[in-house]
């Protein structure tokens, strides 16, 4: 116990107390960086994590962020009381999962506890991802995560209503089915409160391509009176905190690019149990060059998804489709936004790939829901889209999140053209997404490509094979050179 | 690449350059938390790693601590060029031994290297560690991950000097060995360039105790010219940046408190190859109370003590001791530095086991560094010690390194007496660090026990088994009531 001088220190650490000491001071106290320090000053006391700084500090000074400053009415001159206080029994179960322990549902649970409420450091949740990447979870310490995950973090309820979900396992670009279901499950009286994530490493991710629509960072009561009203959304989710520790870490797994099966089912899994979703259909599609590259992978998945919904009370459907090309034609939020339109709005020159399988998904959900028998999904939800229903649902969640204007399209187009007959053999996602992404998209909704043939067509020598959409000359100079140098498509 | 404008953060972040964004800047350039941004200002451009503030900054705002802000010459209101920059290849290398693959020495010399520049995040240094903790590291890792530490650290070079150096393997309350045993090998002719470490969780270090005698933190060169001149010294590693990459490693490894044997033994053997030590002497205290608890393990560390010593051309002798009791009386720095200069000054009440187990350390180190005949160099060292020599050496010793007034006895005394007569059968190392620890040692360097009885005395009712030493009241009651509850001596 010890007697120390605060400082202020002027930046917010956030939900976590932080406090800093020197070198010389920690040392002399045997603290070291991520410790937890017990600070009093009177009667207000709390817990903070210690920083050390190399120097800059005076010694016998406790530096305060200026959440701490506040809680403990610090005042300068006074002295605080600083003593050591025992680490989270959190640290002990990393341990264990670090030397390949298999962990009882309440260890995990005391370690999301834990990293929700800030109360581990960085390291200490390093320790656990690379525990959990190491030796893996079993379905069971799975399922654990995840509840805990959703027990810890925010939830959207509502009560009895059967809310129905769907996930994709990514990598597929223009993949936008969510933006169709959506509106035709909905429209046949589903509950489907519908978080996507934003882009990381594609051109564009669900959330992104609905913010050219619509604004997608709503918060949870909103959220909660929309589907109340509509029966439907399709937010950002980060707008919400539904899987706070979810977030944590996925930051510290950033880095190595790290991720645990375990961690990514619980992830998936957690944003569903989170809404309250009791029927859940999982898409992984399959090809040479998305995440999904076997089908014995795609399988085991399938298994572990079914057993893992099963103890969390959800019925879950895995369905295995194409991964060898992207789907519909646009590719960016804005070119993807308007592909799905199109098919809304039963426009002929709908991409048909979208449409076909944005019909076949939202069939499917309407048989998990019972809202059409086994075996005439599809032809209801073909029937819903027909009669412009979807359409109209479409706008309503759109009026009802905030309706945004559409951007122009890009400035500048540049068409990639063959240089030979044939027929197209190859169409390489990766090299696509890249120059989606050279282009602009996603920060600039416009930049992306807009692709005129897909696999299996025939070509002739000087035909458009895709455009690239971008409103910035460096980026097109840029997109044109690497379409030139790298072959997205494979003509024979 | 983007415009932002700097904000400048009033905190050294010290080598390494660091910037913040906010949240919705960071995601608005696709940024994560430890992400390596490139900066420009004009001419002036680094590297920095990015931290991500939850709030309190402006968007399109970057905050620079104060040596990038110094670095860039940035002004406020101008606009800064920022750009993502890759990551090292070091992290490639850290995946891989997560992955459990074994690293060649130039991949592992890459990731030293980048720890040393801190170039490497806490979590990127985490990912390394729970690598090697969980995988191992083999010889040829080791061996490297000893090179590189020395490679990229400081280094004392005594040209073609023969240098000795010892390490034991801690555990065993004070054992003070090398406060003796330096001055009788250097008082032969040997060079012995000894730093030593302070107490992390036991009552004193080497270096702790020394610090009652003599200045211990003492730079490179001043280092340099004292062995020179006098063929040794004591002093803290702290105070010269031996093993930088290895003290960060630490930093990481101390929140679950991993000791992954690898590390361990690089650590050990960096400090000695980057004294230039061509002979070692390493000591493996065995007990039930110590680190090494057993002799398989015992004769596992020394193994590869020798291997890895053969790689780095450096002769490795290792010896088993017994661990199963305090050597010496004195158990705290004050306390054991008394305990030293009795053994050095020939005093009659001297300890006999620290006596006899400095001169069996001493001769084995004269017979390696050829100063005498194998078989003989325990009855070298007694002629030294018993001539004054070694006591003149230590003079010169304390001297050079800055001669210290040793701090008076503690003035609270407590005697913990046996309540029967027996025959001591367990001593308690465990229960003893903690009491020293609790009168105040290391911190107060006159804090800790002094031992009246060791194991196989007999003993009467009432007779003092050991002395609690304090200036605290508050620590001595502590220490009392510990004393009460917890056994510390086992008598039968």
């Amino acid at each position: 116990m010890l007697k120390l001088i605060p400082d202020r220190i002027e930046i917010r650490s956030g939900k976590q107390y932080i406090v800093l000491l020197n070198n010389r001071t920690a040392h002399m106290l045997d603290l070291h960086i991520g410790d937890r320090v017990r600070v009093k000053n009177g009667k207000y006391e709390l817990t903070a994590m210690l920083q050390i700084s190399e120097e800059g500090f005076l010694d016998d000074h406790i530096g305060l962020y200026m959440e701490a400053w506040k809680e403990l009415r610090a005042k300068r001159g006074q002295r605080l009381t600083v003593s050591v206080c025992d680490k989270p029994i959190s640290t002990k179960y990393i341990k264990q999962k670090l030397e390949g322990h298999v962990l009882e549902p309440n260890e995990i649970d005391e370690i999301v506890k834990d990293i929700t409420a800030d109360d581990l450091s960085d390291i200490e949740m390093t320790y656990f991802v690379s525990g959990c990447y190491i030796h893996g979870l079993n379905n069971t310490e799975t399922a654990a995560l995840t509840k805990s995950i959703v027990k810890h973090g925010s939830k959207l309820d509502f009560g009895n209503k059967l809310v129905v979900d769907k996930h994709c396992i990514g990598g597929v670009p223009g993949n936008r089915t969510t933006l169709i279901v959506v509106p035709i499950v909905t429209a046949a009286g589903l509950l489907m409160p519908k978080t996507s994530s934003r882009a990381i490493t594609s051109p564009a991710g669900t959330a992104d391509t609905m913010e050219v629509l619509a604004n997608v960072t709503v918060d949870a009561p909103k959220l909660q009176k929309i589907a109340g009203k509509i029966g439907g959304f399709m937010t950002w989710g980060g707008g919400v905190d539904l899987a706070a520790a979810d977030d944590h870490m996925i930051r510290v797994r950033h880095p190595l690019s790290l991720d645990p099966e375990g961690m990514l089912l619980a992830s998936i899994m957690a944003k569903k149990h989170s809404v309250g979703a009791k029927r859940c259909l999982i898409d992984i599609p399959i090809g040479p060059q998305v995440k999904i590259t076997s089908l014995k992978h795609a399988k085991h998945l399938k298994d572990r998804f079914i057993k893992i919904g099963k103890m969390l009370g959800m019925k879950v459907k895995v369905v295995f489709s194409d991964g060898s090309q992207p789907i519909g034609d646009g590719i960016g939020p804005l070119l993807e936004a308007q592909d799905v339109m199109k098919v809304l709005r039963n426009e002929p020159d709908a991409p048909q790939d979208l449409k076909e399988k944005a019909l076949y998904m939202a069939g499917l959900l309407l048989e998990m829901g019972g809202k059409a028998i086994m075996g005439f999904g599809y032809r209801k939800a073909k029937k819903i889209l027909k009669s412009g229903m979807a359409l109209q649902q479409m706008e309503r969640i759109i009026e009802a999140q905030g309706k945004k204007r559409m951007p122009p399209n890009a400035r500048l187009v540049y068409q990639v053209k063959t240089g030979k007959d044939g027929k197209i053999t190859h169409i390489d996602n990766k090299i696509l997404s890249k120059l989606a992404r050279v282009a602009g998209a996603p920060l600039d909704p416009a930049g992306g490509l807009l692709l005129k043939k897909k696999l299996d067509d025939k070509v002739k020598k000087g035909e458009t094979l895709f455009e690239i959409h971008s409103n910035n000359e460096d980026r097109m100079r840029l997109a044109k050179e690497i379409s030139q140098k790298e072959r997205a498509y494979i003509i024979k």
